[in-house]
């Protein structure tokens, strides 16, 4: 049996003297209060604050970062606890555990592996790595654990110290769980909706108009026309306003952005339900509602994030028998200079739109999204997402973006995860490897330790806080 | 009050043992006289010799490396001295200067600040660092240092060791300052033209046809036919020649070099003139003059240089406010191995014909520029260049090159810059950082520390000499 | 004279700490044999065991390596011994040895010269470096050594420890050397043939309907007909596997892979044979092949390799006058995700199917690389290849592909090499490398330098012996 006891100075650099640089402006941050301002917890985890259910249903099966790479060394989906062909896993939750156990090593050297080793011991208390040998006495610490009412939601959610969390929500949502949190006066957390429009920008996609006709419902508006869908959009983000959200985010495979004029647009829509509908005219459409959703941005102040390039559900037969986010939505070329070329020409240095730029192709952080964030006011740099939100893309993002970008104009980190028990483990990587990083500058004389420690000290507070407007 | 004094070690490894080399290394070329082979200082500006005029309009104003940061943090560009629709500034210097240091932090972390640093501090002899507090007495010492004549242009570029300075001059321009220059025996610096002939390569740009009769006048040969145009051009590259010229340069959106036959160029031509040019005739038009200055190179062995991938004037509104050149010239995706077939297959081992590829994409730095340069005698890797002229992007294209063309078929450190007081800063940040490099392949026993000295001098005088064909 | 004295150290990190614990892990994998399943050696070499020609013959001229970087500084191809227009160089070996030890410089910092260094001070004991004071002394050394029986193919090959060697073949050979070697009981090393049809996708080719001639003939099958060819390929890869070879290689311009129905595909196929082939139809016939390659492994068991984004023949009037294989193939954009999605649709989770995806183009690994075989059981992340097989280009692979795809998912090291005498110094560059990569790891707290000295291990033994199925 190992010891599981992450080491005070991990991701820290090496040289002796740069890491008590970095150990000195990492204490400066260390239990600073997270600010998780993009992710994807169910708000409702927190609403209902029922105990979570067993370890693997917490830690693994939801998570497709940990289901991936288990599935690329052969271990099936079903056998991980996800349901295939519409039926539940036989996989009991020991069972899926003791995959990952036996399966352990193939995370050296990854981020996942690092979360875990911190989730694990800071959160979860276990002081053995998994392995064949542990896994059982592991997994009973875990379930017991995990029904002590001092591991309920509410209860990790304050002693994670999360001051705000965003969660990610349809149009159609109703946000009841928001609202229930809001009117409880017994959680003094902020949680508040982030409005994603992308299941309307598709009409070529099934199910499109039974999306529009719930929209319709929820929104009071009749979408069955473009200008229709708009008001729609219009209305349910004044609703997410309300109910605290500060940002809308939108995913898709290209940044194009060309506005449509509304006969064009409105035509299209029609085609759309009519079944007609060719694949030029649904890029076109998706396109344009990219335009208007800026538009709808500088209008109403809600912070645009923007993620495009992954190409979502790659292996069709993983997509029919396991559905969507099963680890096989996958990265493509990135580009942003051009295609957004509409949008900031209309709204780049509109007083209140405000755009933040993530990526997967990390080719875009020198190349485009540093010298973009360098000249607009409302362009900030998103922080690294998804395949590179690890130790040394990170480092590589700083050193991309630096040059032309500064840090003002820098995101700050966000955890973008569904693995609610991770956030203080995925902040702390981003808050050692920011330290590093500001280290690494200080000793090479190009940044004062004065400066370093604000800035860091500004990369978990101010800078959040500005980019996404969250007061 | 902070001080402001740049560290000798800045920007050298952290590391101690590496540390030492570097200085080592950095002490061979710390004072070596500057080549400057590409740059955009104006000639007229030493021919005159008159004082600078404040420091706001020397330093910050023309200066789109500092403005565009100001403008990416909210700072209007009129605010800054831009003339605005043709109306002057109304800001003053000293209204500009204070904007400048309100938000001397933007700039921690980025190339501009340490430029700054050095610059303040080497050239000004300022001992604090910009802030409101600091502002206004900072302003009154720049100021009465510009009065001294010790500060006028010729005076500096002597202090500064400048042995040789290339210019970027149009090809209708008269050189009138770079003979005032010549003949003046007073005068013992070289300063060199550029002919840059970006101007008429996009017959579909209003004004192509007024600058095609200036052209005319200049060069004495009729331009509204195509033939006439190349022999204009002709022309005017054999008098840049001998106004000591050595190179010129390109900048277009893409690499693209298809040569179209006469007839065919000259149809375009007529076309352009007569207002019925399609956009993929001004593209196939941009594409063959690219190959035919790379065949007037191979004829008269002016040194050609290409910077492709650079979207001019992506902000329209700005444009039309503020005109060109003003932060928003914004990079998009690079290729040189496809789009230079042409010009590789007729002129690439041509024994006159000398091409140096520049890139603000740093993904060509390994896959194409580097593997172009260990092929074609004719090709070499141009330095990192305007967003990337920066100490962590000048170490990875040092990583990235030097594997497949080493350091011969490198260019050397050009420092492109309008803002003659840096030059020295831009400088000295390269040899550090070239330093820096070549420690580490000490320290890491792959090249001997006598060859790292052998090289890192090399970088600063043989090298550019040979590229630049300096003599 | 300066001495040639590899440093023990050389390539590990320079900081003294982190030096120490990459000196433990290289020493775990120093003398490990060597598996090299991917390269260029000539089978019929180790057959004949003849003495190695004269050093240039050995060093030089077959090693594009090195020619191109000597042709890149001026030196023509016939003075380095090639063959121009079918006639052969005049250039004895001395003067081709001559011509490197002149250019010995301009190889500083490359890995063409540490490999050297390595296999002149190792191999061949030289203890001086090549200059032009010392280029006849090691010339007589070098060809005195090779006269020596114990620097004969097979000696050398049992002396560098190489457990099994890979070669690259064409369909049509009858692989009479590997069998030779096979039937030979005094040789006991394992040399296998590597399946390699590229020459049979190309349609549009000239001498394809030759090729496909030939291949009729050795797999004794009508070729004329698509499916024939097919059936053709299918028997000539089950004889590869009867020979010992556990693996197929594809070079392709890119990795599009949609399928074409039979009936398209004959079609194509006989209008190739008629001379009426468009290039239309020729990418479509070469995307359909390999997708068939693919199906074919699916079927057969043998490893697909794939090596896409090498623009062949770049300059042609270098390739007419010297053939191949001389220097000019040059990498062009990569991509992976998109173009691959008809082959991972179909096999992407097949149990048989193994595809091991190479690039020149570093963007992709991290981007699509590291996700691809981070989720597909069949996919493996190749090591770096050809302009990028270098110390720097390693680091960044692993610094790029661990995030998503760990180490258990890479392919190892492969030597790719036609230089037979260079293969332990590139093995050896490579162990240092992963011992630097791994030492970091360690010193940074994220891998156990236990856990870091099993994966040194595998990473030289069971990891490409799975990946490449060596048994």
């Amino acid at each position: 049996m190992t010891a599981l006891a992450p080491h005070p100075d991990r991701l820290f650099p090496a040289d002796p003297g740069v890491r008590d640089i970095a150990r000195r402006l990492y204490a400066e941050v260390a239990t600073a209060p997270i600010l998780s301002p993009h992710g994807h917890v169910d708000a409702r985890m927190l609403a209902d604050d029922e105990p979570f259910p067993d370890p693997a249903a917490l830690l693994i099966t939801p998570d497709h970062y940990v289901t991936r790479m288990l599935h690329a060394v052969g271990v099936p989906l079903d056998e991980l606890g996800l349901a295939r062909d519409g039926r539940p896993s036989t996989a009991d939750g020991r069972a899926i555990w003791r995959r990952l156990c036996e399966h352990w090593d193939v995370f050296l050297g990854t981020p996942v592996r690092l979360w875990f080793e911190t989730e694990f011991s800071e959160v979860f208390g276990l002081t053995e790595q998994p392995s064949p040998a542990t896994a059982d006495a592991l997994y009973d610490q875990l379930s017991a654990t995990l029904a002590d009412p001092a591991f309920r939601p509410r209860a990790l959610f304050e002693r994670f110290r999360i001051e705000v969390l965003a969660t990610t929500d349809d149009p159609a949502d109703d946000l009841a769980a928001h609202h229930r949190l809001a009117a409880d006066a017994t959680f003094p957390g902020r949680v508040i909706p982030t409005f994603r429009a992308d299941r309307y920008m598709h009409p070529d996609e099934p199910g499109w108009a039974a999306r529009l006709e719930r929209l319709s419902a929820v929104a009071d508006v009749d979408t069955t026309t473009y200008p229709g869908l708009l008001e729609a959009l219009r209305r349910r983000r004044r609703a997410f306003a309300e109910a605290g959200g500060t940002a809308t985010d939108t995913g898709v495979i290209d940044a194009g952005s060309d506005p449509l004029h509304e006969a064009e647009a409105s035509r299209i829509h029609r085609a759309a339900l009519d079944g007609t509908l060719t694949a030029g005219e649904a890029a076109a459409y998706r396109r344009n509602l990219l335009y208007r959703l800026a538009e709808l941005s500088a209008e109403d102040g809600l912070v645009m994030q923007l993620h495009p390039g992954v190409l979502r559900n790659h292996h069709r037969p993983t997509f029919d028998a396991y559905g969507p986010d099963t680890g096989h939505d996958l990265p493509a070329v990135g580009a942003f200079t051009r295609p957004l070329t509409p949008i900031l020409r209309d709204f780049g240095t509109h007083p209140t739109f405000r755009l933040v730029l993530f990526t997967v192709d990390e080719t875009t952080f020198s190349r485009e999204i540093g010298p973009l964030a360098g000249f607009y006011p409302s362009v900030y740099a998103g922080a690294p997402w998804w395949f590179i939100d690890t130790p040394d893309a990170i480092l590589r993002y700083r050193r991309a973006v630096t040059d032309s970008a500064g840090f003002t104009k820098t995101s700050g980190f966000i955890d973008d995860t569904r693995a609610f028990c991770s956030i203080p483990a995925r902040h702390d990587m981003s808050r050692r490897v920011d330290a590093s990083y500001l280290a690494t500058l200080v000793a090479e004389h190009r940044v004062s330790e004065e400066d370093a420690a604000v800035l860091a000290r500004r990369l978990v507070d101010d800078i959040p806080r500005t980019t996404f407007r969250l007061g």
